[in-house]
Formats: structure tokens, sequence, C-alpha cells
């Protein structure tokens, strides 16, 4: 076998990154043990049945062809009408390109502002799969450290520091509402993010993929900071915002001058979407708020009822959480990392948790808490998980 | 704003290769003129009701959450079979990774094989999207010529000589049957190929998206010749066979060690293919042979229809036609080249092709006629072309 591009065989990096216990309680539940799944970033509803209904539709009036690769108009006019709503800042069709996910758009994003060998920068903790995302468009993935202290919220320092230990940082991507941590970005920090942008001449790619799970304060996009408009994507989904996370669609709104040569990408890499999920798209998102809220509700009363919870012990601290479908929890108090807590978790009481370090070491200590399972199994996950970490904490004390 | 990367803004390369004709014939169309579309690679048919229907059960069923990224097991197995069974080659799921469409198999083939830089050669004349293909993973276009003399079928020195002038000469694509000539390889131009592989220690992609569509003699896939097994990745697609290229599914198949890092490819660039699609494809693979049969058999008609029109006259010659939906016709007795004819048969007569030239310079001379338009209107538009290639031959003479 001729060798293979180092590109595709290094992806991972190096480690499990704290995945073994995610894998394990995969394999123990492949074994018929019963495991509370804490670990999985996807509702446990499926999409809307009035949803599904619009594919079909769809696809039955013969919308099964090819359709234009930046996506149906009517979408984009209908997402770009969305944002600018949201934002304030005007935008059209134009700067809108329809992707199979936020995925693909977290990867054309990259593709666009990143040459060989660039470096591309992202907050730490990050969603798992940000640095191979960077290494797939041939980049060098440079987390920028954050402190459990600050809630995890990057500073214009931080920025700063990291671009200068690589000479050729060219993009920060940011996320917020966060995965994995639940905090929104305030003001202040988007402010430090767009001035550490500006400074250092750094495309912002900006995952926004929750902003409609926001259960305190409010979502900005940073798009719409003075200056940040010429130098921000924006990547948009309908995963976990309308429980389409199976149906891949998403978006990039740019500037609109990159959309051209995101559209001759998408036409060498993906080729489009298919219409009929694009028409569903364009259901859901005109269908009014009510699916929308319907999809959020559910994690905003587990949030709810877990803070709850966590308000009657002092081992387990919460990271204030004011958004997306997680919550991150210091487990610090107990003397144990969070691949050690999470590994003996899952041994004791079988329940999956993530352990902080999946997300980078800044989130050593911690463990992510999916709130995806039902309000009584959660609650229960949590009253062992607290018990668990209050005897550890005995222990070594 | 700050700088695009070089590579996502030169994906097109250099000049409109021939595809003006083809936006003067969408212009016209949208202005209400009729033109008679013969430039397109795509069925007259939509997607059968059947496979519709599929999709539908599927989502309801509620495969409607994040699919594995590899694939659904048992559409893994089924390609795998379907592959094992055609060309006696052992295949199982592991050889398989499961891709939103024909084209990001392509993209990703050329991703795990190309490193930033090396070289990725193809058979000119050229699907129109390889050049930007190879661009988009970074790699350098090299195509390789080939003589209508020959039919187009590319020699084993021919790909040497190309091989010769780049060192970093890594993949080796090819197309049978072909788009754009519609030759389908004999097994000595595959013979001259698997030689040029072993001997320059290429990978071979071998595009066989058309393999449903073989009107004469049979198609062989290159994976089964000797040797060939670990060098050659196959791309395969729904999209012509069963008539869904709206639906974007097709697959690589690859050596097994392959397979595990196109998996962490595909879960950085596009995260999976909708279940629903993937159980929908499964259905349509295991259906039976009508189905497909049925899909192909308009295009073996009309290139029957075509060949008894065109064998009333010598002006305007026909490459020897053995599959996939288009003919390549060489009208170089009429002194005009492809583009020129193209253009002035559109301004004439409102019949649109595409000039040889879109598809590299080895098709200079020549146009590519789509047989997806109904038989009398193909059979109407085939008259007006002959006639016209008579009157401008007579002309020149
Ligand atoms: C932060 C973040 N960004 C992007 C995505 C990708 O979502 P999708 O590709 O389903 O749109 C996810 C999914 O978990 C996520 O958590
Ligand atoms: C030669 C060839 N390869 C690949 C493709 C891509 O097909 P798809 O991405 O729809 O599977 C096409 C489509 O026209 C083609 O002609």
């Amino acid at each position: 076998m001729p060798q293979l591009s180092p590109r595709i065989t290094t992806l991972n990096g190096d480690g499990d990154d704290g995945w073994g216990v995610f894998y394990r309680a995969r394999t123990m539940i492949a074994a018929g043990t019963p495991v509370t799944e804490l670990t999985i970033g996807e509702h446990d509803i499926g999409t809307d049945t009035s949803i599904l209904a619009e594919i079909h539709r769809s696809a039955a009036a013969g919308h099964t062809g090819y359709a234009m690769v930046p996506g149906v108009r009517a979408l984009r006019d209908t997402v770009a009408a969305r944002i600018a709503e949201r934002t304030g800042v005007p935008t059209t069709y134009e700067n809108i390109l329809i992707t199979p996910g936020g995925q693909a758009a977290l990867f054309a994003a990259h593709m666009a502002v990143l040459s060989p060998g660039d470096a591309g920068l992202f907050i730490e903790p990050y969603y798992a799969v940000y640095p191979g995302t960077v290494r797939a468009a041939s980049g060098q993935p440079l987390p920028v450290p954050t402190n459990a202290e600050d809630a995890f919220l990057p500073t214009y320092d931080q920025i700063s520091a990291a671009t200068r230990s690589a000479p050729r940082a060219r993009s920060l991507l940011i996320n917020t509402p966060n995965n994995p941590t639940g905090t929104i970005y305030p003001r202040e920090t988007l402010d430090g993010i767009a001035r550490a942008c500006r400074a250092h001449d750094l495309w912002l790619i900006s995952d926004e993929v929750y902003d409609t799970q926001v259960w305190e304060g409010e979502h900005l996009s940073p798009r719409a900071l003075p200056g940040m408009e010429d130098r921000t994507l924006v990547i948009g989904s309908m995963s976990k915002s309308h429980a389409m996370t199976g149906s891949r669609i998403g978006w990039i709104c740019a500037p609109a001058e990159v959309i051209p040569p995101l559209i001759d990408l998408a036409t060498n890499t993906t080729y489009g979407v298919p219409g009929y999920i694009q028409d569903a798209a364009l259901f859901a998102l005109t269908a009014g708020p009510e699916l929308e809220t319907s999809v959020a509700e559910p994690f905003r009363r587990r949030r709810a009822l877990a803070l709850s919870i966590l308000e009657g012990q002092d081992i387990v601290r919460v990271i204030p959480s004011r958004g997306a479908m997680y919550l991150m929890l210091d487990i610090r108090a107990t003397g144990l990392d969070g691949q050690d807590f999470a590994n003996r978790l899952l041994d004791a009481h079988r329940i999956a948790v993530m352990p902080g370090e999946s997300f980078g070491t800044s989130g050593a200590g911690h463990l992510r808490v999916a709130l995806t399972v039902a309000d009584d199994r959660l609650a229960a996950a949590l009253d062992t998980l607290t018990t668990f970490a209050a005897n550890l904490a005995r222990e070594t004390a």
C-alpha cells in the first residue's frame, strides 16, 4: 500500500483525551448493562413529525434532483432574514451558504481562512472536534487556555498570548452558548475577543449552533460588534435548534465576497445539500417560534432541576451556566481528576459523564454533564454523583 | 477583511474553460427562451417513489438522530457485498465508508492520499470538477492528455510521461464508464493503468459512479486487477444508478487500513450522512435489479437512437460509445473548435451542448451531448446538429 497523507493519519492528535469513559460506557450498554448516559450532545426526542412531513412533501413534489450548490434561494433568504433580525446587521442571501451541517460549515470556514501550516486558535475547554477540524484543513490547532475561576471566559490577554506563540495565527474559533461549559459570553468577553481579532488580524469563526438555548441573559453575535462584520464567519445549524441532528443541515454567514469562493469549495467537497431537506429547514424556520421553544424547553427545565440539586451541597461546584444543553462541574474538591472521577462513577454507579480533560487541559478536574436524559433519571444521577463526590472528598480529607 | 487562503480563491483555475455556453443557455432559459438542454448530467426523471417512501418510513420510525459517521452497518455490508459480487474481490463493511455523495468521496479520497503540494493526476478529457477537487485537497492538478483517435483511452506511456513531469505525483484518478466520452475502459487499458500505478507508486482513485450504465461490453473495476486492491480507492454513488442525485449519498471502497483515517476525516468534514437517506439507499440496493435497469433504460434507448441518426452522415464522428449518459462528438471536420461550434449552435438553433474544451485540451474540437432529454427532442436536436455541421463543413471546404 502506498503511504497515506500524514494529514489524515494524525487528525486525532495523540491520546484518547478522556474518550475512554465514553467508549467504555458504549461497550457496557452494548453488553446489556444499563448505563445512565450523560455524555451525549443530542436531544432525547427525534425530529418533529411536521418537519418530516415536509421532507416527504418536498421529495414527493419532485425536489429530488441536484439542488443549487449554494443552497435554495428561499432558504438562504430566510436564514439571512433571521440573522438580520436577531443581530441588526443587514444580511442577505449573498452572505449565506447552506452546508450539510454545522460541522461541514466549521470545516469549510477553516478551509477558507487557513492555508496549510497556518495556526487556527480556539478557546479551551473546546468542543472535542475542534482540533481535528483545524488539522483536516491542514492547519495547526492552537488552544487558548482559560480559567475555571473566570467561568472559562477568554480574555484579550489570553488570546494575545496564544497569538504571540504562533506567528502564522490566522483565525480564532469561539463558541457561545458554549459546549462544554454552558456559559454564554457576555459583551465584555466578546469585546475583548473582537479587539484581539482586530489587533492580530484574525478571522473570527463564531460557532453559534446553540443560539436558541439561552436560559439566562442573552446571546450576542460578535458579527454585530464594530469592525467585526468583515472578519467574522458565523456557523449556524438546524441540529440543536430544531432537533434535526441527523438531517445534516447548517450554514455559514460571511462577508459577501467570501461566499463565491465558499461555493467553489462546496462544489468540490460536497456538491450541495438535498433539496427536500432544505425545504424542510425552510418550513421549520418559518413555522413560528413554538417549534424552537419546544425543542429547547426540556433543557431549560432540566438545567433548573440540576441547579436545585447541586445547590444542596458544596463539594461539586457548577460553572455559572447560562445556555446550551450541558453543565460543567468542578470536582477538584474530591482530589480526583475528571478522568479518574468519571471512570470510578461509571464503575460504581453506571453513570457516564465526560471528563473535562476531553475538552483540553483547561477542563482538568471537571466533568461535563449533558442534560439529555429524562428529568427523573437526571435527578437520580445527580443525587448519586454528588453523594459519590462527597464521600470521595471525606476520604481524601 | 483579512486575506482568504489562496487555496479557496484559486479553485477554479483560470478561464471559463468553455462553461460560457452552459451559462448563456441558463440565462436564455431564465429569460423565457426555450433551449434544448443537452449539457446536464442528470436524469430527466426524479427519484423513484418507492425510495422516497422509504425515506419517509425510516424518518417516521425515528431515524432522525446523528447516524454513525462511517455509515449504518447494514448499508456498509450491502455495498460491500455488491462490490464483492461484481468484482470477485473479498470485500466487507470494513472496506466501506458511506459519504454524502460521490463528490464528497472524490474529495475525501484526495485528502487521504495527497499532502499539500503533491500532484494528483487525472485523464483528459475529464469530468469538469476533477481539477478543483485536487486543488481543494491542496494538490496540484495534473491532466494526462489522451488522443481522440484512441477514443481517449489512456496508455501506460501517457501516464508515465505525466508522472515524469511531476516529481510529487501521488495519485491517478480515472473514470470508467467515462464522463464526458462515453467510453468504457477495456482490460488492456486498465492493465496499462495498473502497471503505471505500480511502476510509479501511485494510488489509483477509480470513479465508477456510472457502473450501471453499460451499453456494450462490460465494466471492469481495476481494484480486481493483480496487485491493485491495496492501492485502489473506488468511488461509488447512488446518484446515477438510482436517480438519487439530490439525496447526496455515495461511498469509498478502500483497503481496510484506510477506512479508520477516512472516518476521522469524515468526523471533521461532514459528520456522516442522514440515517433515513442511508436506509433508503439500503432499500434501493436490495430492491432487486429492476429499479436500476429502469433508471438506465432511457439512456440505453437514446444512445441507440442517437447512433442511428449519426450513422446517416460522415461529418460528425462519434467517439466509440459504450456507457454512461453522454456521447462525445468529433466536429473537427467543420473547421471550428468545440466552443465556437457550441456557441453558434446555441445562437442559431437554441441547442445547448458542452464544448469539449470544458473537459481539458484533449477534448478540443469535440462536443459532449448528454442523453438527458426525451427521445423526440434528442432526435430533433441531433438532426439539426448534424445538418448544421454539414453546412459548416461545406462552407469551409
Ligand atoms: C459546539 C458545536 N459546534 C458544532 C456542532 C456540530 O453540529 P452539527 O454538525 O450537527 O450542525 C456541535 C455538535 O455537537 C457542537 O456541539
Ligand atoms: C464522473 C463523475 N464522477 C462523480 C460525479 C459526482 O456524482 P455525485 O456527487 O452526485 O455522486 C459525477 C456527477 O456528475 C460524475 O459525472
